[in-house]
């Protein structure tokens, strides 16, 4: 038997998130199905982070068991080739030691947030960010997102049936990069509540758009009551970029 | 009687191209329809350049007469309004002279051909640009591609059925820029032949992957015949990116 870990790249826009669902197609199922399809063996193909339906994945990575002797340069050509016609492509796939586990050996996950700052309705980047029309003060944003840095009760930020048993987390990073009228939000942790990537930025929009001001974003935090953050950004902007490993 | 200038960006993949056709959609008629829906009035969009099949539009150029009264603002919200569910959105509208032409006033047009240096099948950027195997030397291409700058006879890079009254054209500018595994062909003229920026990719290619010297891109320059020249880069990679005026 052979461990294997996956770096998996998504357009979530046609699926109902990474994990199997009643209502819908699933990547985490895709996976599942390629992998049958290619070796005839049934698998559970184990996620590192749970993306919601329409969040995409730059380099989601996950773990499966396979009896059969294969390569792991075979299994991810295979696995790409029974992929088809999802919009779903395993980047790399290397052999790993038996007490790998793609969610629990995890140190960190980033992801990015994409908004647009245009009038127009979108075109090639539809269902690919958040466009947002007026103007958006991205250095203003960037000094509010500062103050989330760090460790905190994220209650305010986290989705109401999210079930993560602490709402207590790390945040890392999270900066907001302007390039033209393409808007980055950068966010890193060991881990992340449900919503709280979507959560921060819905409410640092709030500070963009100058309608809140630092102050409301430090008082927000301490509330620790959802009711008191800002609208939770949708889910075509965000993008799981990677997951880290010691 | 007003004329109305429009910056358009679309992606290109539902369309037959951006000129009307009798097998399918195309861009020129979304942009009609969505004309005559909002005020009745039928009109021709002129545009200034004939994007084909599958090819996107950063900014396209395009402009048309009305007889009613409309300000550019209301104009561009109107024809957004009514584009939808189509991928096509007008970025900008302006009020121009009578005497200016979308196509005949033009002084230059840049294109942007996309490449992603990649084996695993395209997700995100699906029909977005040309996904090619294997290492691609693009400072070869870059060099190679400063022998088709200048004034020269195209013949070679254009597509046999193109209706252009002379084969020579002057290529102001082709750079090849890698950032990571995306790599952009930058194209810039007065006018170029059907299909010349397609086919002067394809052919680069050639150099990218070690098959072609230096000395074989000039002398399929010199052959003057399209059978020389490489293939055609498929239409998902190129963008017109740009039109100017005097």
């Amino acid at each position: 038997m052979a461990r294997f870990k996956l770096t998996i790249e998504y357009d979530g826009s046609g699926f109902v998130g990474w994990q199997r669902q009643d209502n819908g197609f699933a990547v985490q199922q895709a996976l599942e199905q390629a992998i049958t399809a290619f070796c005839g063996e049934q698998v559970t193909v184990f996620g590192a982070g749970r993306t919601d339906s329409g969040v995409h994945a730059l380099a989601q990575v996950a773990h499966f068991d396979l009896a059969a002797d294969f390569s792991a340069y075979n299994v991810c050509e295979a696995i790409n080739y029974h992929l088809k016609p999802h919009a779903v492509a395993v980047l790399d796939a290397v052999i790993v030691d038996d007490d790998f586990h793609s969610r629990f050996s995890a140190t960190g996950r980033s992801y990015i947030y994409r908004i647009t700052e245009r009038r127009a309705p979108l075109t090639l980047d539809r269902g690919r960010c958040w466009r947002k029309k007026g103007k958006i003060d991205t250095d203003a944003m960037h000094e509010a997102a500062q103050l989330l840095v760090g460790k905190h009760d994220f209650t305010t930020f986290r989705a109401t049936h999210c079930q993560a048993k602490s709402p207590v987390k790390t945040l890392r990073r999270l900066d907001v990069e302007r390039h033209g009228c393409d808007i980055r939000v950068y966010a890193e942790a060991r881990s992340f509540l449900h919503h709280q990537v979507r959560n921060m930025v819905g409410t640092l929009m709030l500070v963009g758009h100058g309608k809140w001001s630092n102050e409301d974003i430090s008082a927000a935090l301490a509330a620790r009551a959802r009711s008191t953050g800002g609208e939770t950004a949708p889910a075509c902007g965000l993008y799981l970029s990677g997951v880290s490993y010691d």
